[in-house]
């Protein structure tokens, strides 16, 4: 186990200022104290814990979720989490993270410093800067949404995509659809493209085609509708699977100001089951992920990896609820 | 919640004749007995305990695996289960089960005349009888290297065969192959298609073809290379993946025999890491499963579903284990 002494001697410095860079302490500078951690990560020190019955500490890594509103998306992973860890004796620390601070400091040097044992990361692109670091990572890290291939110590959780979409494009299928289409987020999400291609393998498995016409992504939701939606008309689908309900909801509005109504001429289902789906006009028809289950899987699955079992996927089933969005076929195939 | 008058009622028999059958008593027959379990079954009847502070009971269902022997594969995952079964308060008792028997009476009849909670089954393939019970059962279950699309109080536990034959496949070619093969058993099993799939979602993900000519599937492993090897290896393989130990070892001493030696010749890779894989000429490389943790997470899985958290699947990682029967490639492409 490597110890402050090879740091020092690595650095050519004296143990007490790497004790001090370890430690926060003020007068060492940003610099030294990045070096000094730096280099803690790559020769693989682990911190003690100054007092032996401090609590151990885990944190939830935000971005792009709104985790505070009890009505968004990312509060109950956040309670799931925390309804399990906190009695298990751990302190939970919820940090919001943007890209820029993800820059100025490598992933593993950014929880060494911060006395961090684990994390469960909420939010992130394929484009934020950590998930390269995750490739190579040495804290044990839990993604919803998203994963890592490379790396033993770092899990994926979430809901099993295909299933998914199979149940949607059956059940479509069952109300005499044929011309299914679908509209999404951009491909620089793991989620995004999970939720895509669990689309094709749906159409496929239930022997529709999948037409190039009938599909769309891009990442705003109005540049999405604007580029999509009128093709999608157009070419006479007659419903559409959403990969977000904000995204179904929009697109709802737009189908009825276009003179579409739902879902006499046009179905749709979005995904997540948000808290406003019930409240829409009509309500929507979706794919409920259970958020508390999911945070309670992600912690599940951190402390497994803390205790050496290495658990490479964890998916929760996820459940067509029910609305008022799709309905029975009525347009006449060309 | 129904009762025992519901079956009563629905059966026109008296509560004292449905109590005797629920409770085995020796004065009723067997095909009134199962007709009144099948009832119970079908209306959803759950039985008390009779006494509150007897344990409560899972079992494990074996077939066509070795649970007894330290070194057969199933051993780890009983033991691995029970580990986190019985400190939690549960009873396990470990039950071979076969065709006929899963003929003879339905899945969730069996489960509560044995009063059992839950199950997790070793061993099955597509072809068992309670394959097709499963997809409707009601008795939460978890399944080893098995997956039922249509039940949410299924779960499925394995390895990332996908992540499993990537590392292969790219180890194999870092070594200098590209003409790789692959031999497996027969596709009646959910987990020797998958790890098919995985070899040939490896093969295009490091942009090598998968040939035909190249692989090939049975169930019994002299058929297999009585009928395959000669054609890999007149079709240039210089490497073999194997879906299990067993094959790769036969695959390995039949390429000796017939004057390749291995691994200057031809590369074997197994998979599993059976307890003999140390000790075979050469020792044998393979992907190794933990048995245990895949046990632990059984039960994780299992416990899950008894509480209504719907897990779909649960996949660790598995290892690659470098022994002596791949190696850099040395024939020539023809």
């Amino acid at each position: 186990m490597p110890t402050i002494n090879d740091i020092a001697a690595k650095l050519d410095i004296s143990k007490s200022t790497v004790s001090k860079a370890l430690n926060n302490a003020d007068d060492i500078s940003a610099s030294l104290r990045k070096k000094v951690l730096d280099t803690a990560v790559e020769i693989g020190y682990k911190k003690n814990r100054i007092r032996k019955d401090s609590p151990q500490k885990l944190c939830i890594l935000v971005e792009n979720i709104d985790v505070e509103n009890p009505a968004g998306f990312g509060h109950g992973l956040v309670i799931g989490f925390e309804q399990m860890a906190i009695p298990a004796g751990w302190e939970v620390s919820t940090v919001p993270i943007t890209s820029r601070e993800q820059k100025e400091m490598s992933y593993d040097t950014f929880m060494l410093s911060n006395q961090f044992e684990g994390a469960f990361i909420l939010g992130f692109s394929l484009l934020d800067p950590w998930m390269e670091d995750l490739k190579t990572a040495r804290t044990p890290t839990v993604l919803y949404d998203n994963y890592i291939q490379e790396n033993p110590l770092v899990s994926y959780v979430g809901v099993n995509n295909d299933e998914s979409f199979d149940m949607s494009v059956s059940y479509l299928k069952g109300l005499g659809h044929t011309r299914i289409g679908y509209l999404g987020g951009d491909m620089n999400s793991h989620i995004t493209r999970a939720r895509y291609t669990a689309y094709s393998r749906a159409m496929r498995h239930h022997g529709l085609t999948e037409d190039a016409a009938l599909t769309g992504h891009t990442y705003h939701i109005s540049k999405c509708i604007q580029k999509y939606l009128p093709r999608l008309l157009r070419h006479h689908a007659t419903a559409i699977l959403c990969d977000n309900d904000q995204l179904a909801n929009a697109v709802m509005i737009h189908c009825q100001e276009l003179g579409y109504k739902v879902p006499e001429d046009v179905s749709i289902i979005g995904f997540d089951d948000a808290a406003f789906c019930a409240y829409t006009t009509p309500p929507l028809t979706t794919i409920r992920q259970d958020q508390n289950a999911l945070g309670r899987c992600g912690y599940y699955a951190l402390s497994s990896l803390l205790n050496q079992t290495y658990i490479s996927s964890l998916l929760l089933r996820a459940e067509l609820v029910e609305r008022g969005s799709a309905g029975v076929v009525k347009r006449e195939d060309p």
